[in-house]
């Protein structure tokens, strides 16, 4: 855990005045380069200083033999370093006050005998300079809301999002971000947690929660041996702040690939289950249900109740979902006999099965009696949520605005499924999300992001009945 | 079953000369309207007729009162009138010799009651009348080779593909299609089936098995009375042409809900895939599961083996990767020695970890370097098929050429998961599809397609055998 002068280091790092590479190079293959490109490229408005002790400029910027000639504020340095190097350069961090480190270089814990020893000595360096290493063996960190980009791939991440996360691994990182973007889902802060030589989860999570600006966040964990003080954590962060978890590790086979990845052991899967399960922790199985249930907590408000009531145009796709939730735990209930008889008012001779799921194909697909139909299952006090399943077609407008207003009306979320591509229906994502209404390409995706919020609700209101 | 007449007839209305719209409209909302507008959006070129009493033109086209007037031949219908009329039709069709109808209305079987007689009354009126009847309760039929979209879902497809589609739900279909969109994967034939009054499982797949066009089929099921008969045929087929299973009705609610779509139990779930496992068929268990198999089968060459080999820039992913594989019982090998002789011999003193996965990241990212690596590995004569992970990186050109230009030289498929979207993956995925490497954005996606070019080259290797 960190002392709350430790955590107002940290978040200066985050929003740091001046970010100095050192080993900044010209070597476009080289992470050196990367990473100095990555702060360029991301928008990065604080200074930024290439060390290098010979070249002039990189990227158009100038270069400084060392840190000691910068002469001004620098909260975050990038070591791209080789590993015993970037174990020696702790000392001068520490002398110009740099209040963290990414350090990207492997060579540690990872690689087993050796590299451990160099890890205990990084480690001791950094504690001896005050300076909070994040890594090593890490792809960097990110504070979208600032546009630092402090990673060696060079890409510029859009802003203004909620959902932060914790990776071990940067690759399953990056799958993290780019399923984000896919979605339309904009992310905070994005931390490369690496060997945790320093900074481990608990610390990192506990930084997280105290972030007025991160109001979702996302771990992806291969294994640590602080697993337990990183649940109870987690378990007190999510009773006001969603903790989503994804434990890598499922099989002998992976356990086996992860022993030599980030240097910890995966563990047993079932054990870190069982203790999510205890702890009352949202686990998702992988990077699609992760931002699946990201997004639908970090749009949507909560639901009161685990009702979910679903109106499609084709049954096929609700039996699916009716599958996937099922397999969550989830329940679609009957709806009650006002709701029915409303719903049966608008097929009238039309011949219809009168059921949750709600098949509206015989209704003709005209928007005004969707709408009628939706708002007489947000209507229902057994329903909590609404799930509406649609299939993209150029002759039918979908009421994206309207399903806004009914949710806002009723003060029950309502979730998208969407069968569709291209311009037309990413407007139709636009006006959902921004409306709340997070919005699904995919039934396994929808399933998650209900499943999240009916998870969220029930612990919500535990904790207002407790 | 059918009879090679049926089957020759059924041809003819995949390929027809001239295809009819019964009660097409100019109500924009309503069916009629928008299975004339995707014959047009669609870009069939033979000859389109819309019929209603009383309409001149729509959409441009020239309105027939009644096949009657059309005097010339009509291979296909497509029969947008309520659930009584469209019986009524029937005796016109017979009498024009129309081959096959397509019948989009609900409100027989599916309701139960009423609607059972109601299509046995369709189903004897086609037979009467020498017609092969798609439906009723079914999206349509497309043949993306010609252009033919005889669905009410006015998209245009991309032509040319080696993979057909039988599916009992519209709606499930469509998910199909948009994934196969997103993937790059082109598509043959589409079949809603529907409630399956004439043409069931068995006789579509007879067609697709015969069609020299199609080397993949896809089938989703809800459930069918004649399930043994459909799977009997289909471990036939698929000695020769992958025939890919999806299976709904994985929970009691899912089959609570089935029970009143397409008019047929959804049977128990268990006892399907104990057939499929014991008739030798792949079975998926959802949309995204089912494209990713059908993209391999259609891309790739077969393994001669069960070895899979990795290489990766990045561990976390390719744990993730093998955790998939091993749940769907495929194994990752060790390397041979002189393999991992070959692979130390690049690293020389930087510290790496010798196994499979091979974590490349050590390697410095060149890309010739990674070739030499892919090559070694390719070279082991216990690895049959390679899997390369890769994260973008705009400093990093993907060697899409060279590593078909290696899976040529070896003989052996290469699966490429790939994380990053945008103008530049596309390019990638664009020359690796093209090359025969299935190219995939997802962990779970990239596992079903190894999984099923695996379990597709055993089932070679066994016919081989014996």
């Amino acid at each position: 855990m960190l002392t709350p002068e430790q955590l107002a280091r940290l978040d200066q790092a985050f929003n740091p005045r001046g970010v100095a590479v050192i080993g900044a190079t010209t070597e476009q293959h080289r992470v050196g380069f990367s990473v100095l490109e990555s702060l360029l490229v991301g928008g990065f408005e604080g200074e930024i200083y290439p060390i290098h002790p010979r070249h002039e400029t990189i990227l158009g910027k100038r270069v400084y033999p060392s840190l000691a000639q910068v002469g001004r504020p620098v909260d975050l340095a990038i070591v791209a370093l080789n590993e015993r190097a970037t174990i020696d350069i702790l000392d001068e961090l520490g002398r110009y006050d740099v209040k963290a480190a990414v350090c990207v270089a492997g060579g540690y814990s990872e690689i087993g005998e050796g590299g451990e020893e160099l890890q205990q000595a990084l480690a001791d360096a950094a504690a001896r300079n005050r300076v909070l290493l994040v890594g090593p063996n890490t792809l960097g960190v990110i504070n979208a809301r600032v546009g630092l980009n402090a990673t060696f791939w060079p890409e510029r991440l859009q802003t203004g999002g909620k959902v932060s996360v914790i990776t071990q691994s940067g690759g399953v990182g990056q799958m993290v971000i780019c399923k984000a973007q896919e979605e339309g889902l904009e992310l905070n802060k994005w931390i490369g947690a690496g060997n945790r030589a320093v900074l481990d989860f608990d610390g990192l999570l506990q930084y997280l929660a105290g972030d007025p600006t991160t109001s979702v966040i996302a771990a992806f964990i291969e294994g640590t041996d602080r697993a337990r003080s990183f649940v109870e954590l987690a378990a007190e962060v999510s009773r006001e702040k969603p903790v989503v978890v994804m434990k890598a590790g499922r099989t002998a086979q992976s356990q086996a690939a992860a022993l030599t990845h980030t240097g910890s052991m995966a563990g047993s899967y079932k054990v870190y289950q069982d203790v999510f399960a205890q702890f009352g922790l949202l686990s998702v199985p992988n990077v699609d249900s992760l931002v699946s249930a990201c997004k639908a907590l970090a749009l949507a408000p909560l639901p009161r109740g685990g009702g979910i009531g679903m109106l499609t145009p084709s049954a096929g796709p609700s039996i699916l979902l009716v599958d996937a939730l099922a397999e969550l735990g989830d329940s679609i209930p009957p709806f009650s006999q006002k709701t029915l008889d409303r719903i049966a008012d608008h097929f009238k001779n039309v011949p219809v099965v009168l059921k949750n799921p709600l098949d509206a194909a015989a209704a003709g697909y005209a928007t005004e009696g969707y709408l009628a139909l939706a708002d007489a299952i947000l209507d229902d006090p057994g329903i909590h949520l609404l799930v509406t399943i649609n299939l993209d077609h150029k002759n039918r407008r979908f009421p994206a605005q309207e399903l806004v207003a009914l949710s806002r009306q009723h003060a029950k979320p309502i979730v998208a499924l969407f069968i569709g591509h291209g311009e037309r229906v990413l407007a139709y994502r636009e006006a959902c999300q921004a409306g709340g209404i997070p919005f699904y390409g995919s039934v396994e995706e929808a399933a998650w992001g209900i499943h999240s919020l009916v998870h969220q609700g029930a612990r919500h209101l535990a904790e207002g009945a407790g």
